[in-house]
């Protein structure tokens, strides 16, 4: 491929939520782009946005990639799989439209951009094709232990980060068999994933983590939560293992 | 407590290594330090000093807190236990000392401070007698998977995080049931973590980073591997999820 005259796609990770939690190269990359782009729910201003707020530059061109379904249509209909699948290869058109003008996009990236993240649904269509870079960022868990003001893994602790969307049976199995845990994607899974952590005998060790290193942020014990949650809510349970 | 006049202990995550991968509130808190403090091996000048190299007031304060003993008392020995607990205990002594004084004092820590950290060891002696304050950072294993350049986890995949000091068995059980794995701690434990991925099967899926995000960085397929690695590299086998 000759990209001699080609833009690059940056996915940049801007950490847990708190702006000055990203990182210095992240930081320099958002407040000098020209175009950003950035996924967000219909009708919803977007976190990843909402982290950037005040530092763009005025004239920065922004690309909202909306999500056409989040939650209405369950995972396992294919409709889902199908719906997802052209929304990304939009997304994919036009950010290599703009590569291919000579021209750098910043993706904003809520944490991580390779943990868990909407961006390697880019990457993956991307690489290979036009020039792409990638900042990490401090991962949404990190801040939420952060936010307990607990040391989270010691030691020899295994650590397993499993996500509420697994079937309740696995959870629990996942939940007996580790030292340290984090349970991401929780949303409408919390009253299973609290019933999991429950039959695994764990209750009294489990925070319940909302908008870590945000406005808002909360920290609870797992027991004193309702049966809501949002979507990017986290749940911790701390490792104890080996110390001098 | 009476805090009016004391100083605080920032517990501040540089990241994995590049100095442009700490946050922006690491980097500046590092910048505008009157006292820093670090972990080292006797005769080395430190991991998380030389992050900030070129970055340290002139007239900053240093405070290299050497380990007593690494790896030549085996973790089974109480006078292991003992030998680190006092050290931890003096420098514990000291950071108290200084902040009583009404001096902030920065602990540069590698990665996060709260994920399989030394600082922990601090913290946990600290907290309640002077102001603690802890700054996430990027974690190695992020900076060990974005040197891949592929995406790590996807969908529901289950990530397990485990130390290579386990014995084999238990590596060989924990490889078998999951779907990404990050392995610290390697070192001397290569040849084992080794025999533990192949009795897995897993071989060709294993990656081995060193010096993720700093010069001399290298990735390369576990089956590759001599066997020796630096204490601070990591395995990984990425996760293969869902993906529209």
């Amino acid at each position: 491929m000759s990209t001699q005259r080609y833009g690059t796609i940056h996915g940049v990770g801007l950490g847990p939520g708190s702006p000055d939690l990203m990182s210095v190269r992240a930081d320099r990359l958002v407040r000098t782009a020209g175009q950003i782009a950035f996924f967000r729910k219909q009708g919803r201003s977007g976190h990843a946005r909402r982290i950037v707020d005040g530092l763009l530059r005025p004239d920065a061109i922004e690309f909202a990639m909306e999500y056409p379904v989040t939650t209405e249509i369950p995972l396992s209909d294919p409709r889902y799989k199908t719906c997802l699948s052209d929304f990304y290869a939009r997304c994919t058109a036009r950010l290599m439209e703009t590569a291919r003008s000579g021209e750098d996009v910043v993706v904003l990236c809520e944490g991580d951009p390779f943990f868990y993240g909407s961006f390697m649904h880019l990457h993956s269509r991307l690489s290979g094709h036009v020039p792409v870079e990638v900042v990490p960022g401090i991962t949404g868990m990190a801040g939420a232990w952060n936010a307990t003001g607990l040391p989270f893994t010691w030691g020899d602790d295994v650590l397993t980060v499993a996500m509420a969307t697994l079937p309740e049976s696995e959870l629990v199995r996942r939940i007996r068999d580790t030292d340290a845990l984090v349970v991401m994607k929780i949303g409408r899974n919390l009253p299973k994933l609290r019933r999991a952590v429950a039959a695994a005998g764990r209750e009294d060790a489990a925070w319940l983590v909302e908008h870590a290193a945000m406005p808002g942020q909360s920290v609870i014990r797992l027991v004193d939560a309702k049966n809501v949650a949002p979507y990017f809510s986290i749940m911790l349970i701390h490792g104890q293992g080996r110390r001098p």
